[in-house]
């Protein structure tokens, strides 16, 4: 018995996807709905994070969820029995969802009442940088086993973030991971992105990042 | 003091891949020179395993390495002191190879008198899988921290290759991850595929990942 609906999106036809993404962000905005790009490689932790992001946020805002990837619906199989209204978009083999794909999954949900949407984009680290889905902020996790190295590798990802979640530090001591120096990586490509340490699994960090989150989707319906 | 060249691939103006990537791949056996591709998300270990294949295989195989990022040459520094011929390829923002840009990847490395090339593809589990490069054998890297449900979510990438190396085994306990139900999901996308757990950190499992790219590489010249 799934809670939720799997929806093959359709790659979108529409030349000009920055002014379709613009023309999105300007009707949530008005709408006062915050929607949250969140993207990182597989595995890094997107989902375990999102439920821990709910459990932080979910009795405060009223939240929905976009699950996107090639197949499967293990993700939002995760995330129904929160109680979160969820659905699985399946982007038909695309390495990225784009801004009319992101309309055709919040229409998909229905977002009526929420204050928040967290679209877990397909896991990769360089075509979802490509595509402006319209979201309010983006942000990406970057996971300790992965290396401290990322940044050099994958510039562009790291330039399009507002905040960059580090996550797996209980690992920290296992992989040979130095956080200042991914620090000082992430700051050259980009000065203004919160760089948040976390563990999905243990808790730590989150508190910080829920509280981030939540200024966010505050400043964005009050502005 | 660099001993490697950067090269920056143009984007394939053919058509017609599938037909290319048979005409290298024929063009390879004939001679004698096998291609192996070498695929996985950013992070899992795929320079940590070439060095170690180096190490393994160095002296009785003359090897060279295509090293394939977006950007940077971090890669290709770690391999250049083992002192095989590498060259490090920029692929101008694009997620994946063809057989057209690892053409050009091999006329730029050059050749002649090496037995075994290892294409370092760029890191994600989605676009290289589609782009057949004309490789010998195709070669993709789980690494234990990105889960056990990999093969649900990107099913093609599974489907497609030769060996799964499944690398960090000693974090195993850390991470919860199970090894038969991953093999069981592999089993039932690829029956074929080579399985072989390693840990590129340790040196755990390289034999006999040494001895599998060995077979393989001496059955090429010989068939």
């Amino acid at each position: 018995m799934n809670t939720f609906r799997v929806l093959e999106i359709k790659k979108s036809v529409y030349e000009g996807n920055d002014a379709r993404a613009a023309a999105l962000r300007a009707e949530l905005k008005r709408r006062g709905l915050f929607l949250l790009n969140l993207m990182s490689s597989p595995g890094a932790g997107k989902t375990t994070t999102l439920l821990r992001t709910i459990d932080a946020l979910g009795a405060e805002l009223r939240m929905g969820v976009l699950e996107a990837d090639l197949d499967s619906d293990v993700d939002a199989r995760a995330i129904a029995p929160r109680g979160v209204k969820v659905i699985q978009l399946h982007s038909g083999g695309m390495c990225h969802l784009d801004a009319d794909m992101t309309r055709q999954g919040l229409e998909g949900l229905g977002t009526e009442g929420l204050d928040l949407v967290v679209l877990e984009n397909i896991g990769n680290l360089i075509c979802t940088a490509d595509f402006d889905t319209g979201a309010s902020r983006n942000a990406m996790i970057l996971s300790v086993p992965e290396g401290d190295d990322k940044p050099l590798k994958y510039p562009h990802m790291f330039s399009v973030v507002d905040a960059v979640l580090v996550n797996k530090i209980d690992a920290m001591d296992f992989f040979d991971f130095d956080l200042e120096k991914f620090t000082k990586r992430v700051r050259e490509l980009n000065p203004r992105a919160r760089i948040m340490p976390i563990s999905a699994k243990t808790g730590e960090g989150i508190a910080a990042w829920a509280e981030w989150l939540r200024a966010e989707v505050r400043g964005w319906k009050e502005a």
